[in-house]
């Protein structure tokens, strides 16, 4: 069954968002790391529930980047694991669904993902996780 | 520990909506519902890693109906369980955060619950519920 992996937060500075996420909603932080890949810098709070991820863009090209200049900070994307991410996105293109990526990327941990993109998700940009075998 | 209960998505049409989410992305489809104190309709996917609920305005001057004809379809706001709701609000209020419930609500289900403005909380409508005892 699909599962809801992370909600992921835009903002302009990570450093200053943390004290309300971390210390007034009392969220776990675990790390914070660079992914210079995407151009992003992420807080990672894991929870019972699905992790929340405050991003913030570390390259004004990226595409977090535009997003935050051209919508403000607040909700950016949601993350649902699927086991067959192949075949999920083999049944989303034949419906006609849009993709932001026709073939999956490899994360730096391995994982495969690849988005959907708003306009054919009601406005929601979808990012889909190959969940690992075993998992 | 806090806990993500669920993420909200507005839609225009729920019934447009259903075959994307529950018939492309897979995700289990538990019930469609209305709940008129919200002014809203609602279809739950409930799934492990927290819900993703849909939800429908069903009355043109509901916050929600007027947040969708500002920004449009997509992400509205995600929901945070908390243990103890009237201690989070006095710490938030006492950091200056802004509530748009100053005092708890009740659900038709009986949970508490409360929303932290998006000014407050970079950009994010934050939900907070109260965990029932010994869930």
């Amino acid at each position: 069954m699909p599962r809801l992996n992370h909600v992921a937060i835009v903002v302009e500075d990570l450093e200053a968002a943390l004290p309300f996420f971390r210390d007034l909603l009392g969220l776990p932080l675990a790390r914070v790391a660079d992914a210079p890949a995407e151009q992003v810098r992420v807080a990672f709070f894991p929870m019972e529930g699905g992790e929340i991820e405050l991003v913030q863009p570390t390259d004004p090209e990226s595409g977090v980047a535009k997003f935050l200049a051209r919508r403000g900070p607040g909700l950016h994307h949601i993350c649902v694991e699927v086991e067959d991410l192949d075949g999920t996105l083999k049944r989303l293109r034949e419906a006609g669904v849009q993709l932001i990526h026709e073939s999956p990327l490899v994360g730096s941990d391995g994982t495969r993902y690849a988005f959907i993109h708003p306009r054919s998700a009601f406005g929601v940009l979808v990012e889909l996780y190959e969940r690992a075998s075993g998992a």
